[in-house]
């Protein structure tokens, strides 16, 4: 199987689990979650479902039209009852790391309105300890007159390096959905306590979000190489 | 002695106490900065003082601009000597409520990066308690995606109103320099901690920043309807 056969049936079956008729419905961000939305359409067609898709990105919302699904926004639905989103990394504690594509002041935003967060992943994603595997960093969204002194601040605080993430079709750096930009933070391999680590880098002022998920996510399923899937917890 | 008089006392006298040679100097916004700026561009002058400005927004940077003084950013000088500002309201803590003018993130970011932040304002922004003078709220900066689920957030926090600040000169919300939306929230009147308030609100995500500065302000003056200027501390 390859890593996208993984992506999928993580995909499908978190799909199946949590989808419910008339329900509000989180859209996540990345590759995975193409998926997910593949899966979520064929399933409303199927069993005329009435579900409301609330997207985290300009991708996400494009993937919700693309598939002529109900797009619903926070003004009108402030609560949702459960967002599907993938993760660059997932510690034994479910705590997250996203932001690899960008997306995760949205996703977070998403995220802290639902009642349940799923994440779906390849088994690449599935860590004991944040670092273990995702060797990128923790993505740290902020205002772009601002990057330089929280870059020294964040270091000054818990060491590392910051790196400010550089564009690929365009010169100079990543500019997010929001106008920000993204400083990718590689931490010192060591055990943090992440509540905190997130609390202090969140309190800068100039920072918008950061890409930690800390007790936020209720479930993880990570798609494995023999075709089946790995629950966490 | 008019307003705008107790204005100019208390700026010229902070820039006459504070501005130094070879400094980085922060400018603030608001009405009671423009005194603050024309003190300080007289000082250069008459004194040939080498001062770079960091300014809190385009309002402060057209000042910089306006009155041909050396303009710096961030990027370049993270680090700030002194920063003179506005406040809507300052209690008997320094603790300040600012954003009035719509301008509380970038004086956060430059605030956080100032050895010192010193207040300039009229006796009415003098105040025992939050809230015993100021009644419009405190300013919170947030993702627009996301304002009503922070809306509902605060309120079943804290209690309180909250209004999305409407603009005067286009139809709809007013947008911030930094392409956001502004909450006033009309917190119940009583004793909070603000400390611990300012950290919860802006934990919840899509929260920019709020226009409360705990232990950021090393000193204020207010300028007297007699003309003369009180110190607090």
């Amino acid at each position: 199987m390859s890593l996208e056969q993984a992506k999928q049936v993580a995909a499908y079956r978190a799909v199946d689990e949590y989808v419910q008729n008339n329900s509000i419905f989180g859209v996540g961000s990345g590759s995975t979650v193409v998926y997910a939305v593949q899966r979520l359409a064929e399933r409303i067609e199927l069993e005329k479902l009435n579900v409301i898709c609330i997207p985290t990105s300009f991708q996400a919302k494009q993937l919700i039209i693309k598939h002529k699904l109900i797009l619903g926004e926070l003004e009108t639905n402030p609560e949702i009852d459960v967002t599907i989103d993938g993760a660059d990394e997932v510690d034994s504690n479910l705590t997250l790391i996203k932001g690899g594509g960008g997306c995760l002041l949205q996703e977070k935003i998403v995220a802290s309105c639902s009642k349940k967060l799923i994440v779906i992943a390849d088994y690449t994603k599935d860590s004991k300890k944040l670092g273990d595997r995702y060797k990128k960093g923790i993505p740290i969204e902020v205002i772009p007159m601002a990057y330089v002194p929280i870059k020294n601040k964040i270091i000054s605080m818990f060491g590392g390096e910051i790196k400010l993430r550089s564009a690929v079709a365009k010169a100079g750096p990543v500019v997010t959905d929001n106008g920000n930009f993204i400083l990718d933070w590689i931490f010192p391999y060591q055990d943090l306590d992440w509540e905190k680590v997130n609390n202090a880098i969140k309190m800068i002022p100039g920072v918008v979000e950061t890409g930690l998920f800390v007790k936020m996510c209720s479930k993880a399923y990570f798609g494995q190489p023999d075709g089946t899937v790995v629950e966490s917890p």
